[in-house]
């Protein structure tokens, strides 16, 4: 049985051309025994909150030692640092320090960040482009790593985990029978909005299943969405075209429109500026 | 070599958030030696029996004891029944019991089904959350199908092949120079549409390649398309933007636009309520 | 460890139903062992153009030996050839011999080319079909050569490398301080254009990183757009919004917007009727 660590990648290269296909290349020239797994390739163009968070969302169900590739990377070739973090439940990530390891920091937890030092970890026959990181560099190193070509400290020097760029993550505010929070990313396929309102402190200030709430969603301070929504289990405790609150993949609480879509329908998306609060 | 089944994943997930990537890494969780295949992730939302005809269309190429997971799953979380079904040629479908099961009952047939214990084969760690049992339930019983850590009998209780729930199948009337039917599916990226007529069956009823037939098209009874189309045995046999009649991959006959795009360029999809008609 | 040659599939399919999914199922069922990797399923329609470029970008970082299978193939079922290529540098292609050989051949160089034998290396369960060469001829012909099953010779006679089909290749033109070329193809993610001009001939022909230089794009003779635009290594050198000349991953002079979308932008596209011109 293979027992070198998977090489999970995400990235927003898409399928439509080669590029994909060129940086597997890479790893396989690398160390042809490595396995290879397409976490997603349609990450939103240069979005690196959506690759933090997509990290977030799957990392914890693959089996420890797993090597995460993120290439989001709308600075490559600048002086943006190029890393492999070592998470302390022991995953790596190797990926630009550029904001995709805000969630992983903060809801998991780095024991450790390295520098890639180009001059050992980066392609050599490469050299005259610089706008290609994820093959050229991110995709050799974690081949390197996963091969065991190079150890963890060969990636290069450690620098403080305090230096990790980070994006702003707000908290939920909640008190007994009210909950306010965000709606921090969604499924851009089916059409559902995640808020960062964890289910656990939902049901323990007094929410519970069957409940029908009150939910008001503001835009810039401005209501845009506000009605009586049942907190329910599934999608299809209700009819199609109805509107549910429900406790999502990552147990936080969720919106979404049954058989529909709620993003569509009500031209609501996710970000910093779209609030939602529940009400008893 | 690799002796245990290859796990084949349909979904209507798309790629673009992380629940693939979440449901491969459970699998890789359960056993690390599994070998895992996309066989789509973009089938319609929702689309039951889109589902269906793909596992028709697909699983009869694969090495006899794979096993496919299909998970298109709007009544997630409610009591629609979660299964295993054996077929007779020794294939396995891992889905919901909503109607996914319905070609493969019909055309291929199922010796046995099993209703998935959740109380054995559900992922423990994710128990607050009943809307994604991709990856808690289907992607987890089938690792442990195919890792041999449960036999199919231990997948849960055996029930009725008679209660499988099915869509309604329409069958199509062959007579010498006539042949009615539907368009039962299509390939929505060349826009070709897939009738149900055999081509077998048309054959034995005087047509032949060469011919130039008479072509109705009917929505709801009333007539969208009528041509004279040549029968041909592949697009290039007549020249760019001409409409033919061939023979899919599914040995069915099928109209297409040679270098063109038929369902765009006539405005006519599939369903029980379009039918074709043709007549030498 | 798995020494017999990687597949690496490329084809205009997509992923939107099930024909990616029988295509890998066959190549499963002549060999389990054997490895599979998705190039793109994302080529434009058939466009051999693409696919001929697709080969030449990514080819050249996989281990030698691998097999590429690039099925965009608008004539299947009619007289074009099907056929295997060998490189000089000792990767094979198995494709339709229709133009998607066009750049492998003059950049890398064909040692050599067979027809392949449709009585030894064609699935016999589906001859009633002629729509599907890449599941029933491409997939099926490529699996058995990858798993040793036939040698290189045993997939059909050899034919002169002089009669490859070939789509016509434009050469840049060079001067001190002036360079006249080509779009020849782009990123459709992220709208850059890729030139045909080499970065060694631009630099040798007295351009530097950091000249402001004047760009003129000509469709059909027609001025499209006239600009200053830097010469820099990397898109984050300019302000977002800010177009760039920068050196893509295949050592080509391209146009970028930085962080954003040159070609929807100026609604500028590539092909041999879109000419740049570069002047210090």
């Amino acid at each position: 049985m293979n027992e070198k660590p998977i090489l999970v990648f995400q990235t927003d290269f898409t399928y439509k051309e080669g590029a994909v296909c060129a940086m597997y290349g890479v790893v396989k020239s690398v160390d042809r025994s490595l396995e290879i797994f397409d976490g997603t390739h349609e990450i939103p163009r240069f979005d690196t909150w959506s690759a933090s968070y997509r990290l977030y969302q799957s990392m914890q169900f693959w089996p420890k030692g797993t090597i995460f590739v993120s290439v989001v990377d709308p600075g490559v070739g600048t002086s943006r640092r190029a890393c492999v973090a070592r998470t302390i439940d022991g995953y790596y990530v190797v990926t630009p320090d550029n904001g995709s390891l805000t969630h992983v920091k903060k809801y998991i937890g780095i024991a450790e960040i390295r520098e890639i030092d180009e001059k050992v970890n980066r392609l050599q026959s490469t050299l005259e482009t610089s706008i290609f990181h994820g093959r050229d560099l991110f995709g050799y190193c974690a081949a390197r790593l996963a091969g065991g070509i190079i150890s963890y400290e060969e990636v290069g020097s450690e620098y403080p985990t305090c230096e990790i760029v980070a994006h702003e993550i707000q908290e939920p505010k909640l008190e007994f029978g009210k909950a306010e929070g965000i709606f921090e990313i969604g499924d851009p396929n089916f059409g559902n909005l995640w808020s960062n309102i964890p289910v656990a402190e939902f049901l323990n200030n007094g929410f519970q299943y069957g409940d029908l709430l009150n939910v008001t969603i503001c835009h810039d301070h401005e209501v845009v969405f506000n009605n009586k929504v049942p907190f329910v289990k599934a999608f299809g405790y209700v009819k199609r075209g109805e509107t549910v609150i429900y406790t999502n993949e990552l147990m936080k609480i969720s919106i979404a429109v049954s058989l529909g879509d709620f993003c569509e329908t009500y031209r609501i998306t996710y970000g910093q500026d779209w609030k939602v609060i529940l009400e008893k």
